[in-house]
């Protein structure tokens, strides 16, 4: 099987990579080609050095997708893109790379397929961004999509490539609506989202971490590992199940920021908990007072993708994974 | 004011025009520049000569939209399509009209803007193909538009496309989600919808009409004289109503085809209905199925926009606008 990833250099790219090379047989068959490529030079573990070439592209440039389609890969996960702030600060760049990539991509796809028969599966990475106030307390599976956001607007419409592509059976695609991922692994960053990691990452390796919003502040949470079960779920399930509306939000956690407290408390403490400093932030609050904060996931439940059911579970895998499954 | 118009050689553009033509200040204001555009030279009305420039053009050809927007027009109507059946028969022209000509428009929009302030408000012709079944009884404005051909994905995209240029303040846009016009004026075609306007147009001049599908087929319905209302009255209300989502399901008539059949008896006889010949077409029965058969509009209603309540007022408006106000 040829398998090719792009955005391997992300962060969840790299965890996709990582699990591949821990069980190769994560994808059913095993891998007789997997290139990795992102902007920057993705990184290759040792256990696929053998099958694996890793590429630097920008996908929005002419010729790119066709050449990286051009040995045929039998599955494409598609997790490149500009990030949420970059893509509204960048008006250009966004569309460039998340509106304008995507669709060279999927084009490329097309044009192998006039050649001679092609239906790669292809996963593409969305997000709950697709979607924007004012919302019903808990958001189902057909609730509009009307982000208010560039990166957002840019996903919704790759969204809706993806499942004309898929309906016209030039690919079988499925989009992955993600949570918030939650904790972020490696340094605290300035996303208005950072906080809900940061402030159990940081405390758990005794660090002080900023909380700039209430605890009565809810949203909607899936571990990295969870997403990249996602991820591997999409790619070998049986799509004939999915029906036409390819585009599917994830299940995840919805929990208030006390329950993160509480969950961080029970693992490790009341000085962890101590390492928190509440410095409320107006900015961040009324960003994230914009976000959904509860999904009822039925179709992709349905479909058999999991995700953890309590901040308890989020830890311990954070845990596992990133702390070698030991506290300091 | 400076007004352009895209699509000026469509039915609905004609109509525009003509509605325009009878009233100077159907958009508020006086008009110094009209432009009338499309792919086939536009008729201009006597009454519009000494104002109005017709052009020939391709919106997705190289430069186009930047020529149409040099002079900075106020008010745009975008009804430039490709229509349902030929954006499906060809993928390329569908995409390279009704996206990417779409996208033209507005990116010269926004390079206008970025030289010196510049915001025309741009009223955007969609459809109800931007949602796909399953339905539920009655669609909703909260309703997820799930299309299910490449035509109604192209006008998806171009609604999240204006939402997001409007939430940046590039343009002032509307999206106007057509109903089914009923009654079309001109010779049957072969549109699969084409029947709904057969049955009455033909009949009311003594000819016979094709109907393709039972009598119990309910569909949602607006006059071509609503239509063009939509779109005056969509350029000439205060915005500020309508928040960020820009995309209006617009006010229509669910009903029956033995509703249509039902008006047309009490407008024209049993002679009249006695011309429609049924001819059951599995194929047609089958499209139709999979269209929507009734919105609750109430954003649009709220705003002001309205439709005919019965099938007597379609009719009534047909004879009025297409027959001189007599029956033959």
């Amino acid at each position: 099987m040829l398998v090719l990833i792009l955005g391997a250099a992300g962060m969840i790219g790299r965890k996709l990579v990582d699990r591949i090379a821990a069980e190769p047989k994560a994808l059913g068959q095993s891998i007789d080609r997997l290139t990795l490529a992102d902007a920057i030079q993705p990184p290759v573990p040792e256990a696929l050095k053998a099958v694996s070439k890793a590429v630097t592209m920008d996908l929005a440039n002419a010729g790119v997708a066709a050449k990286l389609i051009e040995d045929r890969p039998d599955v494409i996960f598609h997790l490149a893109a500009i990030v949420s702030g970059e893509a509204e600060a960048d008006f250009d760049k966004g569309y460039t790379v998340n509106l304008d990539g995507t669709r060279a991509l999927f084009e490329a796809i097309r044009q192998q397929r006039l050649k001679t028969e092609y239906t790669p599966r292809v996963i593409f990475a969305s997000s709950i961004a697709v979607f924007g106030t004012p919302f019903p307390e808990v958001i189902g599976d057909e609730f509009l999509t009307a982000p208010l956001t560039s990166y957002g607007t840019q996903k919704a419409i790759a969204e809706l490539l993806l499942a004309d592509y898929s309906r016209r059976g030039i690919f079988d695609g499925i989009g992955i609506r993600l949570p918030t991922i939650c904790v972020r692994p490696g340094a605290p960053n300035k996303a208005a989202s950072g906080f809900f990691s940061n402030i159990l990452r940081e405390p758990l390796v005794g660090k002080e971490a900023i909380l700039p919003v209430s605890d009565t502040v809810r949203h909607w949470f899936a571990s990295p590992r969870s997403a990249v079960g996602f991820f591997l779920h999409a790619a070998t399930l049986d799509t004939a199940k999915i029906g036409p509306r390819r585009n599917l939000t994830m299940p995840g956690l919805s929990a208030l920021v006390s329950d993160e407290i509480d969950a961080l408390r029970r693992v490790a403490g009341d000085k962890a908990v101590a390492l928190i400093r509440r410095e409320p932030d107006p900015v961040i609050e009324r960003i994230v007072a914009g976000w959904a904060t509860q999904f009822d996931a039925q179709r992709a439940g349905d479909l058999g993708f999991k995700a953890e059911q309590s901040f308890d579970e989020i830890l311990q895998v954070h845990i596992e994974d990133e702390l070698d499954g030991r506290l300091a």
